[in-house]
């Protein structure tokens, strides 16, 4: 399937392993004549990037994104934007140790299957650091819809939940905490939390909470490519996600109609919001949220059996940089995604 | 985008509104020299068809599938198959009561506003009815990928819950109870709660699980057709959806990567499968299992407030028949999806 | 590929062989609150359709087109738009002499390499009437686009060139004969050399001319998706078709740059347009022409020598109705091609 | 329609302008585990250069390709080839005479006012310098498939015509003459014409022919992405491309159909050759062959009126180094749009 683009009118195609000689990828259909915030771009790299913290990994990634094409005195022209990410330092990891070994719950194993061959330098394709050729992408999108405000949380981490509706929350702080979790109380607890198994040598997961608010009615494709159906699947394929619910979501499912309908207002909003921002499949102008359950990290520094490719068993300990915890880096992603599905949608509404 | 199209290799594109003429589709890519068994085929139609037991809307639909192309001498012969689901009682119902009307949580109100123009017949285009093309599309797909076994259930509705994983229940079950409940005494419970909830005009929603297995290693093109990102956007398509989770899931979120870790065994499966049979967005030979969550359906028999075209807020009450859970209809819907899905990724596989 | 659709965002999607129950197809992507006139569909349909003059084939195919969703009360409702064209005389033809026989020059032999299979009911899919069902989509397309008028005519049969430039013909007079040749001379020097063709029980060839007017400026989309590369795509996809060319065509290959240069009037219109109305692949605003070469049909009532698949080749002589030049009843296909292009790119300048 | 890609399986999408600071693409969907011979790509950009011989443009573009993904240890991964080639020379011309100026039969025009913006340095994207992705990427698709022999060379050039059939040319002398016409006498007097179109400022047109051998029976997938519909897509994308045909191609439409069918020989192979290869829009195993139309390029450096964005009529002159005949330049990229094109439906039919 070529499965390395997304969308269909804003489409984004990306490229590049963790440890090759760049990263990069294409935007194509992105409208001419956007004035781009080059600065801006640079926040949700930066918001992205390793060694962001104390409690990310401290591997070193400049990210530094160089554009080649489709702008022209600072403006986008409509023709495609192709950028690249050069890896700095990719010869500075010894991946010996993993050359013949497929780790616990990566993609080594498949990714040998499938290929019948394997880059086995770090994560190779299936690297998390393929999603920074999305922050870019996402952060262009975002400057396409300027009315439409994205703002992503961390919502749990582990087994700490932020319960606060988002409608209590102050977005403004999510920011002011490295876990980017924006109730104060609840993020010093997480960051606690999460130093606590960084020096366990673990990794653990969490949950990012999104927010859409400002987004006109009507965008969403029936019956296949619902708003939320394309959400979602954006959504999934960022690495270790496994889940995906929007408005009341797994909750909505124990409800009555009674209690789930959202009754309306005079003027087309609604009481309620149970819907979140999409019915059958369209946004309804209501505020669109959405939830995404990330799996820990499978990299950890204790020992683990791993599967050699002779069909040993062999015990393994991570090396190098770890990450406990990369829900608070997976905030700008989840932005991001969202901001090239709703890029798309929106371009293809203008055609009605 | 055209959004009625589903899949690249194996495609599927749908037509037709509840109240019009006929619904249907085209399947296009499916191989040549499949020997049909139409009877299978009906079999499906009849677990999603209304009117089938006591706890579904007694609507009739007699849903009789015609194929009027791509077969000879009952094999598929590499053509597009195009068949017609005739709508024999469209014009049965009176819908004057909702024609200038949007009924709370309904598509309505999005569909005038996106299209400048409603089909005020029921659901039109945003109907659940939709949801038979479907069905014949993954009842042909299940015949192509014989080896694979896909088995959907009810595990919850509304509050009640069936916990046991899915490895310790009797597949051959589901089909013995009109919840679609393997467990017998869950089964019970919950086909009593629904009962309840329809005498009180109300409806509830539910999960169903689904488990896919003997799936060959490789199907997933990372790294945005990810395995599961294809089967969330599949299953998110389907009316009332509401989340989508495979293998560990949200709950997943909780874990730490000691614990969540599926460590090999010398063959190269699994000793757990929190993964959910897919590493990487590729699937790893292991069992794929799913929860979707379906909302409770909109339409009740209770008054509640709805809002017409001109802004005024009138008390509106449900007529007509009544679907209390359509979960347990949902079952083989959720089956077609996931079958068109691996169909898909099934014939891409093969140009590796 | 699943190679049965057309186009991105006015999406068509075809099915059915010469001799099942129905060929058909759906249109996806078609606006909402176009006022459809139904007559004119028809016309475009009997245009096409077989024995509707004494030098076409007398086959009798009624080509009734049943809509079945996409319309209320007349208008497109935005939702796609399902159609059959019923086969009634699908038993007529006795096919026993062909069943094991690759007819020269058709489709048999490749279709049964490449399925392994075959369906030997005269062409199958591969049969030209599945044009029929373009028809229907480009009949809507063209109403999509009221303003830009599309007018194609058979500009040569066999050896007889009409080569009158089509700034001086006056298009209303291409109904005006069976041949589809505005010009009335040339067209009864045609009509002669098909009957004396039809009399030899042999085909012939020829070239339709097709013209677009009033195509606003900006349609199409580099570098691939250019307006040209899509029209030829589209025209290259019809029964028969051997070569396009628009503008100055394979004669400007032999031009100078000083001669082909169309230059400006001070309004951005040319004084000539050896352009073809497209200059990188965007609509000027100039007249769109092309034409199109269709070789002979296959099917000739002499005797020639056919390939049986055990590897004999054994005489044969085409049975049932024989159409000596298909070239005039190709004229509204092409024009529903170009119209079917015209829509998707009219609908995708709208998103910039 | 974000036009900058091209293929569903084997898919390329392009970046870059003339005069930006790199052009690259993507090659999506190449298969893992193919041995590159990079030395062979370099011939192909090579012959597609600038400044390779006296009879073109003198304008320096070193060209050289660096892959950055997909490629490890020599070999392709299965995962995208991110791939740029800088543009060393970008600022080193002057474009203040045009930057108010449309010059005819360029797309400066469409594109500012599609785009209501421009990039005025050269022709931005829709120059010819785009042309060297494509042959990185056909580079590797004739890789992919080494049984396949792909040979174009030049056939016309202005009113000089070659008319021996390419059965009996020696395509070992395509090379041995800068002009890539298989037979030098005619080879000379092209040149010698070339030579004095330079003197003259001007520039000529001419004709690609393209021959491909040992194709695999079956490519292709009807109705709509026929294999010659999607070759003459590919060609007709290429800058400059007035016209396609292939197999007996215009001329055929002057044929009887007793003289055009290829009757067969005992093993499915062909006596005669007319259908190119290719029979109801799949290859039949025989030699396709196809013939492609360039008109004169638009720069020359006679005087002739521009338009100004103010609506003036302003003579102009052509500056800088001059193309007098891209013809023979176009052989390599005609050759990879075909590789490209091939490989795309190599790898569909595996599916089959």
């Amino acid at each position: 399937m070529a499965g390395n683009s997304f969308g269909t009118l804003y489409k984004v195609t990306t490229f590049g392993e963790s440890h090759g000689e760049a990263l990069g990828g294409i935007i194509d259909g992105c409208p001419p004549g956007i004035q781009l915030d080059f600065e801006a771009i640079e926040v949700d790299m930066a918001r992205r990037k390793p060694g962001q913290s104390a409690i990310v990994t401290q591997r070193k990634e400049p990210d530094a994104v160089q554009f080649l094409s489709g702008i022209f005195e600072g403006k986008t022209t409509g023709t495609p934007i192709g950028f690249i990410i050069p890896n700095t330092n990719q010869k500075s990891d010894d991946y010996s140790h993993i050359k013949d070994n497929y780790r616990p719950s990566h993609a080594d194993y498949v990714y040998d299957q499938k290929y019948g061959f394997r880059d086995y330098r770090g994560g190779g394709r299936s690297s998390a650091r393929e999603t920074a050729s999305r922050v870019v992408a996402g952060a262009i999108a975002k400057q396409m819809l300027p009315e439409i405000k994205i703002n992503a949380y961390v919502s749990s981490v582990g087994p700490i939940h932020l319960d606060t509706p988002y409608q209590e929350l102050d977005f403004s702080k999510i920011e002011s905490n490295p876990v980017r979790c924006p109730d104060e109380k609840s993020a010093a607890i997480m960051e606690e939390y999460i130093r606590d198994i960084r020096k366990q040598g673990d990794t653990v997961g969490g949950v990012v909470t999104c927010v859409i608010q400002n987004v006109p009615v009507g965008l969403g494709e029936p019956v296949f490519d619902k708003l939320h159906a394309e959400l979602g699947k954006a959504m999934l394929s960022i690495n270790a996600v496994k889940g995906f619910e929007y408005g009341s979501g797994f909750s909505g499912s124990e409800m009555k109609g009674s209690e789930h309908n959202d009754l309306y207002n005079p003027d087309g909003t609604t009481k309620t919001n149970l819907s979140g921002g999409i019915q059958g499949g369209i946004s309804n102008g209501m505020d669109i949220y959405f939830r995404v359950a990330f799996k820990p990290v499978a990299t950890i520094m204790q020992t683990q059996d791993s599967l050699d490719n002779k069909g040993n068993i062999t015990p393994m300990t991570g090396k190098g940089r770890h990450d406990p915890c990369v829900v608070p880096r997976a905030v700008p992603i989840v932005e991001a995604m969202a901001a090239i599905v709703l890029a798309d949608f929106y371009l293809i509404n203008k055609t009605y």
